[in-house]
């Protein structure tokens, strides 16, 4: 008998590649709690902030992690990624960061973030900001529906809880 | 003798694909200013909102109109794009929008156009923000440097005029 | 102690989407080998031919199995892949293909696994064409270090040892 | 009264990036050719090989020339590109070259040619092949209607004049 292989649900984790020290910390325990439910983690794969710390909480409780990347080698992914996906695309990548994760959470950073919370928000994903507070912005212009805000690490894993049923 | 093609300025145009009248004739008037200066125009090339307006100002004045489909088809371009670009990229096509565009002008617009912004700042790209007023939350984070907010047609002209020696 | 990734080991799996029977049952025999090495397999994620077959004979042994798929959704998808990359770019995602495999094996194909073996060749990447035939065409002009060439799978299964020590 | 945009027709030109100086000089003067029609003519817009010749060909007639870059900024193009579409996307871009090409002129060169002509087969456009003889190759597995093998520049000209009436 063949063995179909289960559907795994992927959260994508988005954020800065230059956060503080309590974003790190954070980006770390939310990819270990991801990794605890039994979720997939999959972020831009960059040896650095929210990616890397994600990863290495996943890593820390055996989760499965992805990184897409927007290079073309293995030097530029962190240790904490078992399927690097090359792309050789630049920010182009950050398209396929969306559309592969089942539901979105962005942490604080910058464009690059913004961009990917916005092409989420416009692939018609569920994004939940986790203490990055660029709601108004598009709560102003479109899909309150899709986007939530969390204060809290706990408030962000309630809201997964509930959006992870694919 | 060989005659060099001269730099052409390219400036991009972003904005809703659903916008109101008002917008969608800021949108042509902008388009047509745009070809009297000279420039060309790139734009997301559909046949809608400030694609098909600012393609259609640009062609009232015999401007060149570039315009960078998601799509792989003629059928998808609007009929006032001289050199339509096709992707078949779906969102990842807005990526080139910017990194295409010597500077970029943003009209109101949803999350794609939100995203173009984003990508835009990302890559280093000077952005005026004609009648969108979400300069609060890029200024807030990143890039005071990059963005512009301009009230009016006249002062984005203005702006484009002072950022298009490249 | 953290935990990390161990460093999985991906073979790409290329060829037609529309292929006869014993291509068919030679894709899932790859399939299965590939993963009874405890290697993980990709392909282009489609439900269709040697990406089908091959991630089926990879989840009748139980192993990991990622598609890179050129739409945006789950619906096109086979059910035999864990990890979907959605990347709604069409034969752009080709790149991505090769690019993330550590060494590709190509059977036959139409123009779609052509592309990928040349895609392959032009990243560097070492290509095992499994009873595809078209190694004349490009040993002729490039890379006869990079392409070999089995008629069985025992063969290609031996150069894969030899070329996987990555 | 607006101006429609006319409908430009674009030939695509592909061939490797170093190339012996009569194939250089063979693009060059098909790029002239070309821009005697008054067609556009695109390519992948880097400095060098068919990419810098047929540009130079054409803008010695004055033509419309664009170039598809793989990098994102204008230091890697040619001269001879009046409209740099800058995609930051490596060899994916060579997707985005054939699909915004009417037919495509494929003269010698490598791996990445190779995949171009694959990748416009692949989606429906017809192909001319000019002196580089892997024809046999394509023509075994697929597409017999859409290939066509010229021995010379003016048997070029002659198909491309028949395959233009887009």
């Amino acid at each position: 008998m063949i063995n179909r292989g289960s559907r795994t649900v992927i959260i994508g984790v988005m954020g800065g590649s230059d956060v503080a020290q309590p974003i790190y910390e954070l980006a770390f325990q939310l990819g270990a709690m991801i990794a605890e439910q039994g979720w997939a983690l999959l972020n831009g794969g960059r040896d650095a902030g929210v990616m890397r710390a994600s990863a290495e909480g996943a890593k820390s409780r055996n989760g499965l992690t992805i990184g897409v990347l927007p290079g073309g080698s293995r030097r530029g992914a962190n240790p904490f990624i078992d399927i690097p996906i090359f792309t050789e695309m630049g920010a182009a990548r950050n398209v396929i960061n969306v559309l592969s994760s089942d539901v979105v959470v962005a942490l604080p950073g910058g464009a690059g973030t913004i961009s990917e919370i916005a092409l989420a928000l416009k692939s018609g994903k569920k994004v939940c900001l986790l203490k990055f507070d660029v709601h108004a912005l598009f709560q102003s212009c479109c899909f309150p529906d899709q986007l939530y805000y969390a204060e809290s690490l706990q408030d962000c894993m309630a809201w997964l809880q509930q959006h992870t049923d694919v």
